[in-house]
C-alpha cells in the first residue's frame, strides 16, 4: 500500500477533476501493474494498472488506495467493471471514496462478485495522499498548503523588500516541485503588484507543471483567476491550492482557519527586519496561538531546512 | 576523553574563573578517578580525580580535557606535581591552555619525567565544552549565548508585550538548567524596565546555581553588574555570558559580531505579531546574512524545538 500511495502521489496536482489514486497488482509476490491517476483524471489508476498486468491480472491482488468507481461516465468504462472482468481476486483499499456516487458502493458491488475485500489499510496515509480531493468532497475548498522562506527570525524581506535569496538553491528548487504538485497557486494583491512573480515551475521536465495563478483581490490581471477574500477558496474547483507570498495573505488565511499544512523554507540567517511573514493576524490571547500545528516533519536542503507543520486533528473542519 | 568532556561539562557556570575541566584516571580498563573543576576553580578536575584514585594512581593513564597547570598559585599545589608524584604514566590530553603561562609547558615538564604524552585528543570537542574559559583566553571576552523562545514565524510576545507562554514546561524547565551552566546573564535596560524579569534557577537542587545579573544601560539596579554597550563584554570577567531578552539588545550584538551561539526555543504556534525576536541590525545586503551561522543540533522538547546554532569558523574573531 505503501507503494500505491507513492505512485499516487506522482498524479498530484495534474488529476484535478479526480482524486490522485496510487495503484498496483500484485501476484505470486511480483508486482505485475502499476497506475496513477493521469492528467486531468483519464486514465483511472486501476485501469492504467490493470492495462499492464493484462491477463496476468486473473487471480491477483490489487492494491488501491481509494475505492475504486462504479458510477458511470462518459469518459470511459468505470473501474470496479474492469476489475470484475479481469479475474481480480483480492482488493487492498486505503480509504472509502466519500464521493456521494460512491461511499462503500463499490467495495459492497465487488465484493458481490466474489471479490475478498480488506479495507481501510493504511487509511491515515491514504487519505492524506488524496488529501486535496477529500478536502473538495467533505469541506468544499481545496487542501490549503501555505508555503514561506524566512530566516531564524522569521524575516520574509529586508526592510527595503530584498527577498532575493534568503533560500538556496536546494530549497528553490523543491518550491519548483512543490508547485508542479498544486493545481493552483494563490497570492495576495500587494505581492503581485511588488513582485509579479512568475510562480512558474524551472525544473527539467516540469515546464508544463505550472499551476494556474490565482490572485486575491479586487480584479485580476490577464490569465488570472481571482478571489475577493479567504472564504471563496470555496469557489476554487482545485484541488491542491498553494499560498506563496504575502505576510498579509497568510495571515488573513490563517485567521479564517483556512491552513491546513505550513511549509517553511527556513535559511540559517539572522536578518533583523520589520517584513513579517505573517502579518496581523487578530490573536486575543497567546493561549489561543497553541494546540493547532504540529511538527509533521523536517529535512534539510542544502543548509536550509524545511519544516512542515500540519493543522492539528482537533481543528480539522 | 569523551567521558572526561562530559564530567567537564558539570563544572560549566561555576568554575569560574578558571575553566571547566574533566578528568577521567584509567587502571586495567576500570575507571579509577573522576574529577571536574568545582566551584571557584577548586580543587581543579585532575586533583579531584587523583584524589580519587588515590594509591592506585601509579601506572595508570589520566584523560584530561585540557593541558594540567604548572604555575605556581597560592590556592594550592599545580596540577603537573600532583601527576608526577602519583605515578601516573601516561597522559591523554585534550587542548593546550592558552593561558600565557602555560602554552605547552605544562605537557613539556611532564614529559621531562617520562610520562607518555598523546596530545591533542578530541581537541575540538575539548575546546568546545571550555570555550568561556578560551574565549576569555583567547578574545577577551566571554563566550556569549542568545537565547530565545519564539513562534514559527518569529515573534517573541504579542503586540500587547503578552509573552506567557510561548514554550511549553519542557522547553522552560531547559532554560533555567541553561541559565544554571552560565556564570552571568545579560538583559538590556527596556527588558528590565518591562518585564523586571527574576533570572533564577527554578530547578530542585539548583537554587543556588543563578548567574549574576548584568544589564545594558546607563544604570544598574541593586544587585546587577552593568555594561554600556555589547562592545564592553571585554570588561566582564565571566566565562559564560547568556543574552536573555529584548531584540533590541539581541540586534546590538549580533550587529557587533559578538554572538557566538544562538539557542531558539521554537514553539509550533503562529502568532502573527509585530514584537520581533531580533530588532534592526542595519543589514546592508541579504548577501551578508549568509555564512554566519551553522545549525549544531537540534532537540524536540515536549512540542517545542531547540535549534542550535553556532557561529561558523571562518567567523571567530
Amino acid at each position: 500500500m505503501r507503494a500505491a500511495i507513492s505512485l499516487g502521489h506522482r498524479g498530484q496536482g495534474i488529476s484535478h477533476p479526480n482524486p490522485n489514486v496510487g495503484a498496483i497488482i500484485v501476484k505470486d509476490n511480483i508486482i505485475i501493474g502499476r497506475g496513477y491517476t493521469m492528467a486531468g483524471g483519464r486514465p483511472h489508476a486501476e485501469a492504467m494498472a490493470l492495462a499492464q498486468a493484462g491477463e496476468a491480472a486473473k487471480g491477483a491482488t490489487l492494491y488501491s488506495t481509494l475505492e475504486p468507481c462504479t458510477h458511470e461516465s462518459p469518459r470511459g468504462p468505470n473501474c470496479c467493471s474492469l476489475i470484475i472482468n479481469s479475474g481480480i481476486k483480492r482488493l487492498i483499499c486505503g480509504a472509502v471514496d466519500p464521493d456521494y456516487r460512491m461511499r462503500g458502493k463499490g467495495l459492497e458491488r465487488l465484493s458481490q462478485h466474489d471479490i475478498e475485500i480488506i479495507s481501510p489499510i493504511l487509511e491515515d496515509e491514504s487519505r492524506a495522499s488524496m488529501a486535496g480531493f477529500l478536502s473538495q468532497q467533505e469541506k468544499g475548498r481545496p487542501f490549503i498548503t501555505l508555503k514561506l522562506a524566512m530566516s531564524i527570525d522569521g524575516a520574509i524581506a529586508r526592510d527595503n523588500g530584498q527577498s532575493k535569496w534568503i533560500t538556496g538553491d536546494a530549497a528553490r528548487r523543491h518550491v519548483h516541485a512543490l508547485r508542479a504538485r498544486h493545481d493552483a497557486i494563490l497570492i495576495g494583491a500587494g505581492t503581485f503588484r511588488a513582485d509579479a512573480p512568475a510562480l512558474d515551475v524551472r525544473l527539467m521536465g516540469l515546464h508544463d507543471r505550472a499551476p494556474r495563478k490565482i490572485i486575491m483581490g479586487k480584479n485580476a490581471p490577464d490569465g488570472w483567476g481571482h478571489i475577493c477574500a479567504p472564504n471563496d477558496v470555496n469557489l476554487l474547483p482545485d484541488n491542491w491550492l498553494l499560498l506563496e507570498g504575502g505576510g498579509e495573505c497568510a495571515a488573513s488565511f490563517l485567521q479564517n482557519d483556512l491552513v491546513d499544512r505550513i511549509m517553511i523554507y527556513r535559511a540559517p540567517i539572522i536578518m533583523g527586519s520589520r517584513q513579517l511573514s505573517i502579518g496581523d493576524m487578530g490573536l486575543s490571547d497567546l493561549a489561543d496561538a497553541h494546540g493547532r500545528w504540529r511538527m509533521a516533519g523536517q529535512y534539510m536542503l542544502g543548509n536550509d531546512r524545511l519544516e512542515i507543520y500540519d493543522r492539528m486533528a482537533e481543528h480539522l473542519v
